[in-house]
């Protein structure tokens, strides 16, 4: 492993400095090479779903690891797409002269080597390792085991095209020990690696955060709410529960428990029962909504549960301020919403929840790189530090400050 | 210890959302009181000089420990100029419309509860304080127990301060438990902490980056280069020479090692032997440098040694491949120079060195909050991530995004 670490490290002094029209011209390639070995890919897919099948894995796990001609085309597609990205190296991202006549310029720059681990669908090898060269990057790339021939096929398809280009292969590379063993000695290559991205279920980014002493940018739980104001225009309010709740119930930034104020529950309440019935949502809720509609009890346990499913956890609030109390105590820092035509509470929602992303009447459900218009996205990102929600590719790079002088010391 | 910390979270969101010009009165009134306590500080000052000479600390060190009515005067002063730096918070960093016209704004937010870790001078503990306190945050301090006296006494005069007007003493507090143990509790506890800033030696930095579960902002060591090259205005260059290594050589953004062109060395490095021995810099040097100039060998592990004093290590390069790779092997990240009056060699160098500050015809001295105009800093960051170089009052912010809708859904 250490030898491929010093590698890939060398590595990332050829890929920081490379000129952005070149970078795109390889991505292309890449996307060229995806179509041209599409029924390799195919082939290798195939001993990824037989194995799945054996395995056991369930239809929707199934066919989120299918690659057929489509999606095969689609993961093309996408790689394009990152080569017409604007370059996100030499940004000039403040600049200043300083009282010595300096001028100083902080400038974006790559972060170096960038250790991704994710899980199921093998497309994320090909955006991820993309959007990392895009950015100037070494990706270092741990997919899950379920696609571990669909994953290796990908990275020799386009470390074939970094060769043909006379490029070191590590520059988009699987990290060569995937079992748990190479995860926990990877996390600790600080010398190495700049940066661990860990997108995937709680216990592998607890697992990542408590040992890695590279640092981490974690994509962890979405526990999103919606606060329902008693100065909400009402039918609004309605649509845009049903779609933070129901239009992709599996996703981090869908809503999983709605409060609703006091003041208005016993005219809301009922409407919210027969739209989210519609959508055939299992909703529970406090004592308090279930005296106004007839559902389960939401328990503790519930309003700290992140549902990925189609359920909903319902509480009625005195206001304002036990809503933002209660997203304090259960809210996991992604996504909250409140709903009201109230200029007084929309902005003390906005200023006083703490999360990446914290909205006025619009769905939680907008929370994304695509939607925030950053093109394809390495994930949304639950730390405060470095990246804070949807991190595109300008998150894969940090800065330096170049200074010019003519002469200049310190007196 | 959770005691405390589950106080110092609920704290936070006090301080979060205070207004500026509240933040400042109080600050400024923590500077009268400064002052206003000025013996009852001396005296327990006393009592950590006393120890400090007992347990045979070096006069350097007691010289860093003292308060007397002037240091005590200064650290007020530094309070007044704390509380008059721009608002840190609430800045709108970017803005944008979407395609679905949803209105992002992207913010700067407080960070949260920082723990900082530093040694020796007491000053610190009231600048930190009131740095995290301008920006929005909890300051959990952990100074050296050679100053444990002075430290309890100033945060008591803050905090002090914090209850007169209403607030809860841990927004600005020493850490309880003082010890190791104490330590290696608080950089585990990501469910209450937001960020760990270590100030101090290798040895502390080492062990809070390999340990720490919440994320660490390190302020490392400096192994700073200056490279003269062949296109050099020579007097310059070795103006700046001095300036980097001898104005102070003692702190982390001096020069360690000189590199100069083979084409230039026998020229320059006599004229270099004469001007260092003014400044009584002990020189050591390559095989090729003892071709020209008298004096002892430099080892592979002098230009690996950080040395923090009047020691100069210098060796003779090709040209500006060798120089960088040289730096890419040897340096720290920290500061680098070139001395050129070539174009292209200095702009190579610019983009080629990966480190904090990157400069041109300058001394490395200049890595510096206040000599970049950030007022009081926190320290210099030798992190990648979140901060890199001199890190200011706005380095102690991270952001949210501010999302307002009519009525958005997700298609």
């Amino acid at each position: 492993m250490e030898d491929f670490l010093v590698k890939a490290k060398a590595s990332a002094q050829i890929i920081a400095t490379m000129e952005s029209a070149k970078k795109s011209r390889i991505l292309n390639e890449m996307a060229d090479a995806l179509i041209s070995q599409s029924s390799t890919i195919e082939t290798e897919n195939t001993k990824d779903m037989q194995a799945g099948k054996e395995n056991g894995l369930d239809s929707a796990l199934l066919d989120r690891l299918l690659l057929d001609e489509g999606r095969i085309a689609a993961m093309a597609q996408s790689l394009r797409e990152i080569a017409q990205l604007t370059e996100p190296v030499g940004r000039v991202l403040e600049g200043w002269v300083n009282a010595d006549n300096l001028r100083i310029e902080k400038v974006s720059v790559p972060i170096g080597v960038i250790g991704v681990i994710y899980e199921s669908r093998p497309n994320v090898t090909s955006d991820v390792g993309a959007l990392c060269f895009k950015s100037g990057n070494v990706a270092i790339l741990k997919g899950g085991k379920e696609a571990e021939y669909s994953n290796q096929i990908i990275a020799k398809v386009l470390q074939d095209v970094l060769e043909r280009n006379d490029l070191p292969r590590e520059i988009i590379s699987l990290l060569p020990d995937s079992s748990r063993e190479g995860v926990s000695r990877l996390i600790k290559m600080d010398q190495y690696v700049d940066l661990i991205v860990p997108r995937g279920g709680e216990g592998l980014i607890r697992y990542i955060s408590q040992n890695a002493s590279v640092p981490v940018v974690k994509h962890d739980k979405g526990l999103c709410h919606t606060y329902i104001h008693q100065d909400a225009n009402l039918e609004q309010a309605i649509a845009i529960a049903i779609n933070a709740k129901c239009q992709r119930p599996g996703v981090c930034n869908a809503m999983e428990t709605l409060l609703v104020d006091r003041a208005i529950a016993a005219e809301a309440l009922p409407r919210l029962y027969t739209a989210f019935s519609t959508e055939e949502t299992e909703m529970r809720g406090d004592p308090e909504v279930q005296e106004i509609i007839e559902v389960e009890l939401a328990t503790m346990e519930d309003f700290d549960t992140e549902y990925l499913a189609n359920i909903l956890s319902i509480k009625v609030v005195e206001g304002l301020d036990e809503a933002i109390g209660h997203i304090a105590k259960y809210g996991s820092g992604h996504s909250e919403a409140i709903i009201t035509e109230n200029y007084t509470a929309a902005e003390a929602f906005l200023d006083r929840v703490d999360a990446a992303c914290v909205y006025v009447n619009a769905s939680t459900r907008f929370t994304d790189g695509g939607a925030f218009g950053f093109g394809a996205e390495v994930g949304i990102s639950t730390n405060k530090l470095h990246a804070r929600g949807p991190m595109g590719i300008n998150e894969l790079t940090t800065y330096k400050y170049k200074i010019y002088g003519h002469g200049q010391i310190r007196g």
